[in-house]
């Protein structure tokens, strides 16, 4: 067998979510699906970077699976590609895995988009793709109040209570808020995030941003350490995987 | 009755097109069916400053119609973003229309974008949005092809046979073309463009990418005053209307 680091493309409006879950359209089932037709129908089992919710989206997201010898990169991406249709799920490339590497435990870097669509009217083209918040958002304010989350912190306040983490402690290495036209989008990167992290920083600057909170309460709910110090958490629609970073990339000559 | 001027966004593909068609789902009527809810039920027209074709989206179409004294500008854009749901059709600004305003003939300015996903994997993010090219692209040849078409010319190669206009004669301003990432995108500009003008260009300057045009026989061709003698027509799918512009913008204030 070989084994092979798939570089993914997905819209998550269908899926319940990277994860598998009896009766439920995943993401993992649905490429393990597909594997498993270029196994003579044997179960193939795949991992991912990131876990990431249903309605989350990624444009590169990074998975690894094992398949019998006989294929090529193409073929790989090509043949899973020809049984995913016609979701919305596509490998954009596929590699042969390095040695020893894991997507998720390799990873050094993840990126991650949240997009507001700040208007009054709702998104027809950015449907699914957008939090829709209607009051005008203050997207230097939100840049600014968000500098107290960058650096290596105790996130327990912008971690689902259900997040599985051994630590709370994470490195947030950039958080960057800018409004682009009737958008407002916050861009985060971090060696590893908390579950539900991003969406409860976004949920949280959403109160800066509309003048409910001053720049020196997020610092306060972030010394605070208790989930419901911070603000709420802001829906998945918004959200993307950028990508993952490796110290080598798998993908280099792709 | 007050004449309005509305900004409009749309997503196309489920849409047959901006102009009316008995038994087809036109933005025309969706919106005019809209309208006519605020109007006591009685019918409403409206024009618009250009008549995209079934698939293609906007994020900046100019129409006008007139309703009742009593709304303001916006009880206008609610009221008819109410009535439009859940359509991919919203009102993101509403103007109350300059004297003498019309949102076609006082237009100066159009301003399109084309995209093409140009890698092996079809688009799941940009499904609908992009025209998928599996070939390698080469956007510098495409971008230098291009300039041929810039200027003042008789771009009847470049025109739907179906093509209404008295003159085949346009200026193009604007034809610039741009990898980013995994995809090539065009940007137009002129003062107004010919029925299919922009997807003739496109489906002739990806003959160009694939090296299987020169950039002389793009002038060739138009030169030639043909439409046989130019590409194909892209799809829609890959089509935007990103705006119009007026010597007054009626949505300065919005």
């Amino acid at each position: 067998m070989t084994a092979w680091a798939l570089l993914l493309e997905y819209d998550g409006t269908a899926f319940c979510g990277w994860q598998r879950q009896r009766g439920q359209p995943s993401l993992q089932a649905r490429l393990e699906q597909a594997a498993a037709r270029l196994n003579g129908g044997a179960p193939v089992a795949c991992v991912a970077a990131g876990r990431t919710d249903a309605g989350v989206h990624a444009s590169g997201q990074v998975a690894m699976l094992s398949l019998p010898d006989r294929y090529g990169p193409g073929q790989v991406r090509d043949g899973l590609n020809f049984h995913l249709r016609p979701d919305r799920l596509v490998v954009v490339a596929a590699a042969v895995a390095p040695h020893g590497w894991h997507p998720r435990f390799s990873a050094v870097g993840r990126g991650y988009e949240y997009r507001i669509s700040n208007r009054r009217a709702r998104p027809a083209l950015g449907l699914n793709r957008v939090w829709h918040v209607e009051r005008p958002l203050d997207a230097d304010a939100m840049n600014e109040a968000g500098q107290h989350l960058v650096g290596l912190h105790d996130f327990t306040s912008f971690r689902a209570s259900s997040c599985q983490a051994k630590s709370p402690v994470r490195t947030l290495e950039v958080l960057r808020v800018a409004r682009e036209g009737d958008d407002v989008v916050i861009h985060a990167e971090a060696r590893s995030f908390l579950h539900h992290q991003v969406r409860n920083m976004a949920g949280t600057l959403k109160l800066v941003g509309e003048g409910r909170w001053r720049a020196e309460q997020v610092a306060a709910a972030l010394a605070g350490r208790a989930r419901r110090l911070a603000g709420p958490t802001a829906p998945p629609d918004g959200l993307i995987l950028l990508g993952v970073s490796y110290d080598t990339d798998p993908f280099l000559d792709c």
